[in-house]
C-alpha cells in the first residue's frame, strides 16, 4: 500500500520520538509528562495522542526500535571470518554505534525499570538476541582454539559492559580519536578472551 | 563533645537518606519531591528541612558519602603485594562492594547529570581519586613487567565499567555464586592487562 507522504504522522512521528528521547534522557521517564513532550515538539498535548496512545508506549517504542536498529546494523556489519576477526568487528561496531547514540544507550539501561512487564519481556528478548550474537562468536572461538572462555554468556555480558563504558566518558573534542579508543578497547577484549 | 543519643537528627538522618536513595533510584531525581521523601520517611515535609536544606544537597550528600565510604573501604581492603595481587584484590573488592549497594551505583551514574556544577566537580574529583588507585596498580604492573597496558587511565575506566556491569544482572538467587562471578571477572581482567 502506498504511504501518504507528508501526512500528519509522517511529520510528527520523528519529532515526537526525538523530543521524548531527549527529555527521558535528561529528566528521567517518571518526571516527563505527555504535556512536556508536546511542548518540546511544539504541538498541543491532544495532538500527541494521534501519534501514540500513552507515555509507556512511547518509551517502549523508543527502546524497541533502538534494539531492532542495533540488531539489523550488526547483521549488516558482521562480515563473517575467523572468530577473532568477528570479535574485532563486533567490538568496533558496538563502540562506534553507541558513541553516536548516547541518549539511547542511557535510556536502554536506566529506564528498563519503568517498562511494564510485557514490554520489559519483549525488550529483554531483543537485548538477549544481541548478546547471543556475541556468545556465538565466543563459542566458535572456544571451538577453534582461538579463545579460552569458560562461561561465554557471562563473558559476553562483561565485554558489552566494558564497551558500553566508552559512552560515559568519550568526547569527540577530547585527546583520543574514536579509532584509537576502539583499538585500545579491542586490544583489551582480545586479550581477555585469548586462549 | 558528647553526642546526644536519640536526638532528632540522629534518628531522622539515616531514614531520610535511605528513603531518598530508594526513591531517587526508583523514580529518578527529577520526579522525586521533598514531599514524597517526607511521606516515605513518615514525617511532614517541614521536618525534612531540619535535616537538609534542599533536594540537591540531599543528592549531593548521598553521592559524596557513597564515594567517601568506597574510598575508605578500598584503603582498608588494599593489602599491598605485587601488582597482580593488588589488581585481584581490587577486582574482588569492587564487585563485592557494589553488589551490596546496587541503588548507590545506579544513582552514581544516572544522577551525575542532575548535580549542580560545584557539586559535580566535587563528586567527579572523588570518582577520579578512586579510579587513580587502579591506574597506579596498572602503572606499577607495567613497571614490574607483569602488565602491558598502553594507556593505564583508559584501561582503568574500561576495567571499572566491566566490573560495574555485574550489578546490572547478578542475583544472589541465580545459578552462580558471588565467588564464582568474582573469579570469572578477575580472570578476564587479569588476561586483558597481561604482558
Amino acid at each position: 500500500m502506498a504511504r501518504k507522504s507528508g501526512s500528519h504522522a509522517d511529520i510528527t512521528g520523528p519529532k515526537v520520538r526525538e523530543a521524548a528521547l531527549k527529555l527521558f534522557a535528561r529528566d528521567g521517564y517518571a518526571a516527563v509528562s505527555m504535556r512536556k513532550i508536546a511542548a518540546e515538539v511544539g504541538v498541543q498535548a491532544g495532538a500527541l495522542y494521534l501519534y501514540t496512545p500513552d507515555k509507556q508506549t512511547l518509551l517502549f517504542d523508543l527502546m524497541k526500535s533502538h534494539m531492532e536498529e542495533l540488531l539489523s546494523a550488526w547483521a549488516e556489519a558482521d562480515r563473517g571470518g575467523t572468530p577473532p576477526e568477528r570479535l574485532e568487528a563486533f567490538a568496533r561496531f558496538h563502540i562506534a554505534y553507541h558513541l553516536d547514540r548516547p541518549d539511547n544507550i542511557f535510556i536502554a539501561y536506566m529506564e528498563l525499570r519503568n517498562l511494564e512487564p510485557d514490554n520489559f519481556a519483549e525488550i529483554e528478548a531483543l537485548r538477549r538476541r544481541y548478546e547471543q550474537g556475541l556468545v556465538e562468536i565466543l563459542e566458535a572461538g572456544n571451538d577453534s582454539g582461538d579463545f579460552d572462555v569458560p562461561d561465554p554468556k557471562l563473558a559476553a555480558m562483561a565485554a558489552i559492559s566494558m564497551l558500553n563504558g566508552v559512552t560515559t566518558w568519550f568526547r569527540d573534542e577530547g585527546p583520543l580519536s574514536r579509532e584509537m579508543v576502539e583499538t585500545i578497547y579491542w586490544d583489551m577484549l582480545r586479550k581477555s578472551v585469548a586462549a
